[in-house]
């Protein structure tokens, strides 16, 4: 399957019903384990779902506090993330309810309880298969909130001319892409972050409102470097306070910020919608450029290195 | 008070034995609210407390689960933060036990249990009077640590010519620096980003290892621009798996990591010792840029705007 063919599944992977087989009478905390494209997901679920507190964990260790009234999700498309292995390991010792989310490798092999998802594609265009696990588990989207996100998504398979020509002026000028989000779309604007980093190659950085106005704002004004950089803000315009916070740093910093919104219906079609938006742009992108957006050898090459 | 005497004040910032006056009992989560460098406090303070589950919030609200079991704990130099205020109110609403830290404003004002600390130097100056209530509630550092923190901090006021060599060359190539770090000093390295963002007013960002090998690594083999940046790890190289990672992921990329390494004996003193470099590593880049380091005018304009 080439890459466009990957982002096209996008709309089926939201139609998925996949539950978590778990009691959670008991539990009170949750720790979701997973690296890269597959720990995204925890971090987008944890933006949305707060009812009980979620620590997301990118590294080989998990928090001391977990114990048996903890549920322990790992997340590896792979099945062989070694992060995502150590940290299940010590997550067993501790006592934890242990499920996964995985296409097989050795945590599907090991771990009983687990969501078994489709294979063969790259981790970072499965995040449907991944992310809807958890929020059929703990939120429940009705079947309109799906339909919405599918036609959101089909309606940016058939086109996506916007992201083509942003992908062209950020190719043209050989800039670097700063993704501002909010809340609670934080986490897509990282999402887009690593998709610049993985599809396209290039450096791209993300941050958001209100905390970037504390500390990265000041710079805005320009000491060097800052017309190499292309500011582009992501979200559902909703919220007046921080619409105003992005005028005003655009206006008193004369900053230019180039808008990408989605309103959706719910909170599924516009996070969809904005996620598949930074898919685009990043393959356009990488098109522009010449570079093959599923080559992650650089990725598998290293995790050769360390795995002698 | 100049910039670099507020440096030196840090010295006598961990000697701090201030307390937060909470009893613990029934508390099962922490969440802390603050932005910038107040937030920054929590954010450290989370990685190396991990016994409860510590939600960090940098925004206007805080996570439904929020209940008579959780302490909430906001941080606000100036007590004035609007977005830590409208946290404050709802937690009040949810029925949190609340506490700050704070120099005085209205969080000063309308808080009864908190620790007030002293003011009229630069939030970002005062990390140790924050921080050290926290640690000393929870992890209760020796007087040991704690001279060892002073000496450590005192050795860098002493001599910082290592990171006046390294402003010296962000300087001269107008470099951005992207500041690697990895656990437990992960958000020392945001902390870094942060001081060159409002010290010497220019772009700079950060990650850690591992989650950087996942997706971040991909240009550091170079798309465009990769020269005009500097890259900086920092931490306690102790670690032989993180070792092994920034071996190859600098070999691999032929990417030169320009290394601050920080041995203390305890977590403390390594943790202000990692801080203070990137101080005086910012500050210095501040004086050959010729700006003040101390101004953060456009963040109070902005305030102002946003306050009519």
């Amino acid at each position: 399957m080439n890459f466009s063919d990957e982002l096209k599944t996008l709309k089926k992977q939201v139609q998925s019903e996949e539950e978590l087989n778990v009691d959670l009478s008991g539990v009170d905390k949750i720790i979701i384990s997973g690296m890269g494209g597959s720990g995204i997901v925890g971090n987008i679920f944890s933006e949305i779902y707060d009812r009980k507190p979620v620590t997301v964990v990118s590294d080989y260790h998990i928090p001391s506090f977990a114990d048996g009234k903890t549920l322990f999700i790992a997340i590896s498309y792979s099945g062989n993330t070694e992060e995502t292995i150590s940290s299940l390991e010590i997550a067993r010792e501790k006592g934890c309810r242990v499920v996964a989310i995985t296409s097989g490798g050795k945590i599907g092999a090991t771990v009983d309880n687990k969501v078994l998802i489709p294979g063969g594609i790259q981790p970072r265009s499965a995040l449907g298969y991944m992310l809807m696990p958890l929020l059929n588990t703990f939120l429940k989207p009705s079947s309109q909130e799906r339909d919405a996100a599918t036609a959101m998504i089909d309606a940016i398979d058939e086109d996506n001319s916007d992201m083509e020509s942003l992908a062209r002026e950020i190719w043209s000028g050989k800039l670097i892409p700063i993704i501002l989000g909010f809340s609670p779309f934080k986490w897509v604007a990282y999402r887009w972050k690593t998709q610049f980093n993985e599809n396209s190659k290039i450096l791209a950085f993300s941050n958001y409102f209100p905390e970037l106005n504390h500390n990265e704002t000041m710079p805005y004004r320009g000491t060097y470097r800052k017309d190499e950089f292309k500011f582009i803000v992501i979200g559902h315009p909703e919220n007046m306070r921080i619409e105003e916070r992005i005028k005003w740093t655009s206006s008193l910093t004369s900053t230019p910020f180039h808008r990408v919104d989605v309103r959706g219906k719910y909170v599924l079609d516009t996070l969809f919608g904005l996620i598949h938006k930074g898919d685009y742009l990043t393959y356009h992108l990488a098109k522009l450029l010449n570079v093959d957006p599923t080559d992650v050898s650089l990725i598998e090459e290293l995790k050769k290195k360390l795995s002698r």
